[in-house]
């Protein structure tokens, strides 16, 4: 499928970013930006048109939650090492349509109280509503990647979270939630340009953590977290898409993209009047 | 104060909206346009220079929090009449920042455990944490309008909640929340044009619901339940304006004014470095 607003895809964009059977993280080259035939102006372009598109869509997904049954929502799950531009995603992709139809959680550092749960706790009670689109930036995946390289949880409780995970998302499929899961991929030369920048500008001094570099270290072992991730949830109806992110523009433009299909896959129509429109007419011209 | 980016202001606009002794809701004209001396194109070109300003104060706003004890919130409540416009200004005033700054919440109909606790009890819950600009759409002032035009409450619990609700704003004033009260008054005349196009077109019907028409016989009701909103709880620190609606330019580009003075007024600025830069800088040359 191609989103019919954006102009300049020469690919089929889900296809070629979709973590299958056989996907070795370590081959996708960061600065790439598979299926796209155009160039940054190019982009901006299709971002814009893609905006007014996903604008309608999710008001239609919203509308029809409103007065029917509908319970599909869209539930974008953001993963990627600091600086590849979730923030990014959320203000520029997410930020285009109406924020009364969205629903973000940013999950940091679990709470004591979190952690006396089981890891799915906390991330259940936020799960989008029928006719939402959530954004989840960081999510359960934290779980088993920071908590598999800081082993911050037993090797074989780290085991059991990837059927937990696939059971869970199975459960959210089920019940009528689109799973966009995206990692942003970024090369360590790029983070290393991005921090950069964060240390020479005054105004990004509030983006930078000392601890960042202490996850930079850890590089090699995260990319195997990760790669572990793909091989045992990324399935059939809840794949992992890996996104390209060294150039801000590509991936925004896939995730949006990624965002259009999940909504056209659902293609939501306005709900009919759940009332008598002419016996409304006549009430309100009498009133 | 008059903010920067929008160049079409006349006047004061604050000062002429604001709910002050003496005010009567029944001398506002709901087509006026005070204190602007522009045409809707004008307005457009100010909401988009506003828009700019806002982005960037709120991104100041949220970077102090991340790094300070900084407790300054802005807390946006929107009550008006049905299709007065509410859900414009979220889209197009918020809607223009960052939405990972933005803490947004509706109140619907209480549900029984909402009711179950007193009538603040759910507001406390959706306050906005520091650095976040929260909007409220419609909020405890439900309680003092439809709860007293509906009789919902016995006449000495509608009675006491102006003292509690003031009590309550108080504390929050006190805690660094910046309350910017807006009431977005429309005509009878207008809300009639307005369900009327909710009637003639299939894409609006969801918004369209018959207890809209129950509510619009009630008028005079709600416009003295209104009155003594004013009356009681525009106070020095919480003061309410009445913005006039029946035309959507004037009431965005009006309340966007009211954020932008808010957030003047807070004058965050970037937060200093709370790591040593050039150690960091080390740290990661060599990474």
């Amino acid at each position: 499928m191609i989103a019919k607003s954006q102009k300049h895809w020469t690919g089929d964009v889900a296809e070629l970013l979709r973590a299958r059977q056989g996907f070795a993280l370590a081959d996708v080259d960061a600065g790439a930006t598979p299926g796209h035939g155009g160039d940054k102006a190019d982009a901006a372009e299709d971002l814009e048109a893609g905006a007014e598109e996903l604008s309608e869509y999710q008001e239609r997904l919203f509308a029809r939650s409103r007065t029917t049954d509908a319970p599909d929502s869209v539930l974008l799950v953001l993963q990627a090492m600091d600086t590849a531009g979730k923030g990014g995603i959320v203000r520029h992709v997410v930020g285009a349509v109406d924020p009364q139809g969205v629903a973000l959680a940013a999950f940091k550092k679990p709470t004591p109280e979190e952690l006396a749960h089981d890891f799915l706790w906390r991330i259940e009670k936020r799960l989008p509503p029928p006719g939402f689109i959530g954004v989840f930036d960081r999510s359960h995946y934290e779980d088993v990647l920071i908590g598999r390289v800081r082993e911050l949880a037993p090797p074989e409780e780290i085991e059991r979270r990837y059927g937990a995970i696939n059971d869970f998302e199975r459960r959210l499929v089920e019940g009528g939630t689109r799973l966009v899961k995206v990692m942003l991929h970024i090369s360590p030369e790029e983070q290393k340009a991005r921090l950069t920048e964060r240390l020479d500008r005054p105004d990004k001094y509030w983006k930078y953590n000392p601890g960042d570099l202490d996850e930079r270290a850890l590089w090699p072992q995260y990319m195997e977290a990760y790669q572990t991730v793909f091989e045992r949830t990324s399935t059939e109806r809840a794949p992992w898409y890996v996104v390209p992110a060294d150039r801000k523009w590509y991936a925004r433009l896939a995730v949006q993209h990624l965002l259009l299909e999940a909504l056209e896959e659902i293609d939501p129509q306005w709900p009919p009047a759940d009332f008598d429109v002419e016996a409304e007419r006549k009430r309100l011209d009498a009133s």
